[in-house]
């Protein structure tokens, strides 16, 4: 998914901006970078960040930076940020995002002949190039961030340095988070509010969808208000962001908690443990002990020294064994035990089948799981985090597979947690998966947990219900509409 | 402290070699180092870890690297493995522990002449290099390897790669723990079990006290038989171990939540969350949640996507900043609250007193703490855990110079939980870290979280008793009269 | 200046490349890129080649490039290959030249808006990302390299590499060279011929002025015939040319001789030894020995292992010390002797001077300077190699600023060999120096040593002539009356 | 063969020791090092220098190095500098020259047991290591050094730095040089006096054979006369040393301008240019061109921009163009020209046979070959430069196989260029190379041009005298007498 930090401070801001970037971490592991504005230039560096942390690597570019105006980025795909000269003048650009109709974006773009894109590496146009290049077809910053924000299928958070500010701007319907962060000598734009507490931030203020700010050390100016609507994706606190952030002010790990406590809620499983697979199932774990009475216990460990992320080594007899060295399993704590696991989601599976397997190697009696959120039904079109698991490897679409000859039928009926198809289609999982029992979370029950009123928060991945939608359906007929008027006038 | 890895298979050891001493990464910051024995010779890289990972470091490494035998190490401060050519052939060798009398036995070694020290980096003898010399000064490595560990005082476990096995040997005292594991195709020396489950292994058995073996990829021999007295360090289990990992075959999680438990037996302390100092506090604060009723929270969550380890960056404005970077504070789980912490210990306090003061901006009520062993009144002597922590900056020793005017006085009444001092000690602490109450574990209940007769642990550190001097002694007056014997004789 | 290299093959052409371009590293000194097209995408290498060789750089990427068409380049200031995405297709582009009329053009590109730059390494537009927009503006690659030819002043030539073949195209008054070569299984496109005999490359052709080919395994096809004047650059063969390479047809090495052989037709000095510096002076200095009959000798000798290039130490200690590093004096061979040197120019002459007031302690009875160009009285518009070089500071220019009080007073006149102020000029210039005496090459010697027709090179540098703005001002006046005309039609 | 420099200075001695290190490049492909005593303690640093430049390798270290005593090496193939500490303290030594006897001297160092070797990178014996342990038996480094001396057979100059001096110590016979500069403030020990021009020293003194001095910041102390007897290499005159370096007073370039012209002495081969196999043959070609009259040219240019050293790509595609890739030939210089060619020597002739015969491609008429010493018959057993090259493989001895049907039979009678069987054999080999003609240096002729009695050169090669044995052997039976008498004494 990605994610950026920037900062205008009344000093140097690289400090800040270095570990402000770095909290970003856990939101992409391909590409890094950061850029300052000072001694009247732009300074850039982008790093590969695939094999190695984000600190390592940007360690010997601090000393070349000085700027008092900074943004940086943690990006799953394309190279960032971009120095970009136009009409507009010289500036930096970060975005973070889903461009799902990029192509036809860039169509549109070099039908004038005058467009090109230069950051290609991989063969691809970069959607942060493109995203400029919206941005440039009007008079003003501003008026070019809401002409990108409206033509932009998906989602596009962004901030946009020059030589005297920082633009931020959230997504059209705040899919992704923005917070301002605030300070005696600066000002921050963040999208995880767990950057803040050790950079000496307090959080200013949450940015609503589609708001746009320019930032100077001196405060924030709201160039444009957020729209009504908002349809900030549920996952960021079931499982994408970090335990210390909070967004719309609700914390991440409390959220957590109050899953697995809805868990436990009415569940009468007689087990000798409560326990989560580290990271993400960590705090609904607790949660369901807490709330159950129920013993919380660690029986996979993880081996936090090397291997914070998804280290691939280029060998291949090195790395057949990477997938499971992460997590080490204590026999001790596993053997003739009951033992009863949340996780954030299942998504395809087939890595917690492995898990499950090596937990009856390890001679456990009973394993028992508790997914923090109902089955995953629908492939995100909105954000990147799904892009390389295609909808039909989810592990309920290929159980509906089986069941119906065709992964695409009474899709809604299988998303009913009430239907008898959904009970078949869980139980075929837990069958697959080798559980003695498998009950998933209600989503009236995950929406409770995080607070927020359903309308407001995405949850497409598992209703399949899209608000932007209709609404874009009655702007295109208002579109249209006014084509059709302005055609007649002409 | 550093750890160290090695193996011998019947096919390739690398992937074992690499993955197995990179699960030593918690025990060393320094340096790393693997060597193979392939194609008629020896093949070795060492690296500087103290800004990476192991495995960033020794990725490129691992394609140069084929055969069937193998040692690696981490480590905290020197050189390793060291490549030795000596009349008992060529021969790897790397070491963990403490030479405490380092610079009496260089001094010997110069007495002859014909003895030279070549790995200086850092203008020091290596200490491996000097138990080097002391292997070679005998006909066999086994008859070396013993010479070795009676001549050094503090500790010393090692292994030794020749061309066609891999020897190792536990300290005389078994302060350090060896564990040999086996496969189907291979044995393997460790010093944390926590290297075995994903590479397959299982304990075959733990070394005992000076025992030394020879493993080849077909079995392991006994070539010295271990020694009835033990002083392993309890530290291991409280600090230093891996969760997952068993010394003398007992689980250091399950140490843990013992100990959190017999911290919470009898505790009546009225508060709103248990909570874990992380990561070593982790462990007793679920033992004393799961004991207590309480429940367990996690209002400080490390930031592990990038802060596995001690970085430390070159440059004085990042440098300032680094040290609270770890741990974030979750604001909405603080305010408001009553939280007990669990940590393994306090050495020093300076950064517990920070963390405490933290913990107060953020709005806590009051802040307990509850450390999982006594206080420390005496350095380590035996291993290098506490190099750079001078005995005099322990907190208990400072509070003691404030109470007595002087650091060393009534020490052995200071340790007593039971005597007035001790409280006294006990609650400046508590004033000075800012503490709303201050319980420590009792020794005693250490040891019987641990499991072991208390006189096979090493326990100096809380009651200064060396059980080892004494029967040092004993065997000095034995080696007195001996050689006054053999003077008589000749 | 730069250089580059292009290649099509029947099979893979990454070997081509790599030492093709490496050929032409002494024509830049900041940066070094390839790009193959195979697998069906680009891959494209640059890197900061200012400390390092071309080579070693570009060791690694090797491996991991494939393919049978490619472009390479040695660069002076900018990044470059760019991939380029436009509505002609993706392609990859390299440029060599100087484009004086850059900032109009990029002002230009703005008024459109579509239109940005995104490669601001440095902070200024990448000359070939303007090109790029330039040809972009087109139908096809043909008419906009024609576009793109006629837009610039100063040069431009450029390759071009597609998914099926690689285009070539030299600058529109052919001031920079452009040679075809061609062997059994592959043609290439080439600045230096140097490049061609180790690969068994034979010349095909040289491409005329703004002439456009495109190059495929099979074949070269014309696209646009060469215009029929020209003006190359004379100083390829004084300075800048490697003396293997022929422009022309004309071979460098055979240049220098008879620029040589002209300085000692009727010089009648008296002196032990002929000798050049190193290494631009060392042809013509064969050549004076080889016609005057005087010994040639090596009094300087260049550090050959390690000073290939300018190579520029971080650190102030070390840096003083690089300028005098590479040429090593011999003292025996300078002792009481009378040295006649060649060299190439004299542009600022301040090197100069310090060489041959070592060339005095070091024993030298006197010290005669032929250089074998006429003075530099004018500073290059159309390629880049006098960039860092202010016209004024020109050794003429400042002899004419001491002697006139304005430094740009009769230039003409001290351009004209025959002159009274020539000849007070260059006795000026030969007492700043030091030297005994001082002859500069004619300019219609150095003219018939080259062996084109005057009109046909640019000779700018001594006499001021500039060809083309005269055509481009008859160009201009055709192009306003048009533009009248077409007014008074609208 | 390898190339040291020190350097006691009264300031920080870390840029000269850089750049005079560096300027022994062309003696050493494989290592390259350097230590500094500053700030009380030894700082150093090792590079493999195979694929690219010291100067590129060490610029990072720079910064971290401060001190006023330093020494540095260029090494063939061991790592060096080499910290030893020892009953003499801790130091620093660097070593040139071969060690013949290296296994004897190793068996004798294991006899005691007490001695063992750790820089056994690539598995053998680091023979500056060996070194030390023989400079260690003694009781002061004089001693010791005098002892190793005596202890090798081969060759070994030495540095060696402590905390307060830099010894240097010529090889017992003189085989290869030493010489000291002094300028204001620091005096320096230099293998090659061309380092000396460009730092500001003056050659000071050369030292003799076996000489040991002792060099602080305010002198040069003698702490061990020279002996009498010398075996300097000649070879490093024709081949070896760099153009700019004297041995014994006498400058390289005009031994090889006077072997040139002793080689047109009496030649009537007519021709019409004289040219060099760079870069060995370019000055022995200038002697040929200056004092026969016949032009001399270029007909090949060495690539020096990037073709300082043999550069060695891993990957096979690549390296198989290597070979040829220095030399670029020029058809225009070569086409139907009478060409006559001097070089240093004809060792294996392989590759000179590639280059006559790319001669004949490019259409030369004739190709005359003139080596500036005799056939190589025997192989050197002093210094490490033939390592690589069987004694078998020599064009000579190649050739004397071919006529006897045996490679060893009547070696001084082919040896003395008087004879028939010499005659048959240069014949031979003309023939094998496809020449025109070939004349090679006459013997006396060579010893004339270097200008020292030819009893102190070695010689060997040629014509198989080596001097130091019969010495040797007076020696051993001196020590034998010597060793019989003490034993009857007993």
């Amino acid at each position: 998914m990605g994610g950026f930090f920037g900062v205008a401070a009344k000093t140097d801001c690289v400090a800040d901006l270095f570990y402000g970037t770095d909290y970003h971490s856990h939101l992409g592991t391909m590409r890094g970078g950061m850029a300052v504005y000072g001694n009247s230039s732009f300074v850039r560096f982008i790093h590969d960040i695939s094999n190695s942390q984000f600190r390592s690597k940007f360690e010997d570019d601090i000393p070349k930076m000085r700027g008092s105006l900074g943004i940086g980025v943690i990006s799953d795909y394309e190279d960032q940020p971009l120095i970009i000269a136009s009409h507009l003048g010289t500036y930096v650009i970060v975005t973070v995002g889903r461009i799902a109709n990029l192509d036809k974006l860039a169509a549109e773009a070099f039908r004038g002949r005058t467009t090109h894109f230069s950051e290609m590496a991989g063969g691809t146009i970069n959607p942060t190039e493109l995203v400029a290049t919206l941005i440039n077809r009007e008079n003003s910053f501003v008026e070019g961030i809401r002409c990108a924000q409206e033509a932009v299928e998906g989602s596009c958070s962004l901030l946009l340095l020059t030589e005297d500010a920082v633009y931020a701007a959230r997504d059209r319907w705040g899919r992704t988070p923005v917070a301002i962060g605030r300070k005696d000598d600066a000002f921050c734009a963040t999208m995880e509010t767990c950057a803040l507490p050790n950079l000496d931030y307090e959080v200013e203020r949450y940015l609503g969808p589609g708001e746009i700010v320019r930032i100077t050390p001196n405060g924030v100016e709201q160039l444009s208000s957020p729209r009504e609507e908002m349809q900030i994706c549920s996952f960021l606190w079931v499982y994408y962001g970090y335990p210390a952030s909070c967004y719309e002010g609700i914390n991440v790990e409390q959220v957590r908690y109050r899953c697995g406590a809805a868990l436990a809620k009415g569940d009468d499983c007689k087990v000798d443990m409560a326990a989560g697979i580290p990271d993400s199932g960590t705090g609904h774990a607790i949660g369901y002990a807490n709330a159950s009475g129920i013993s919380y216990g660690r029986p996979f460990v993880k081996y936090t020294p090397t291997w914070p992320r998804s280290f691939m080594p280029q060998e291949q007899r090195i790395r057949d064994l990477v997938a499971r060295m992460k997590l080490i399993p204590i026999r001790e704590m596993i053997r003739g035990k009951r033992v009863l696991f949340c996780d954030d989601s299942i998504v395809r599976g087939t890595q917690l089948r492995d898990t499950i397997r090596r937990l009856y190697d390890y001679g456990a009696q009973e394993v028992h799981m508790r997914p923090a959120c109902p089955p995953l039904v629908y492939g995100c079109k909105f954000l990147n985090f799904s892009r390389s698991k295609s909808e039909l490897d989810l592990a309920a679409r290929k159980a509906i597979k089986e069941l119906e000859g065709n992964d695409s039928a009474h899709l809604s009926d299988y998303a009913d947690p009430t239907s008898h198809r959904h009970a078949t289609m869980v139980d075929r999982i837990r069958g697959q998966l080798g559980l003695t029992s498998l009950k998933y979370q209600k989503l009236g029950d995950l929406v409770s947990a995080i607070g927020l009123p359903k309308c407001r928060l995405c949850t497409y991945c598992w209703d399949g219900v899209d608000s932007s939608r209709a609404q874009r359906s009655l702007l295109s007929l208002d579109a249209a509409a006014d084509e059709a008027t302005s055609k007649k006038n002409a």
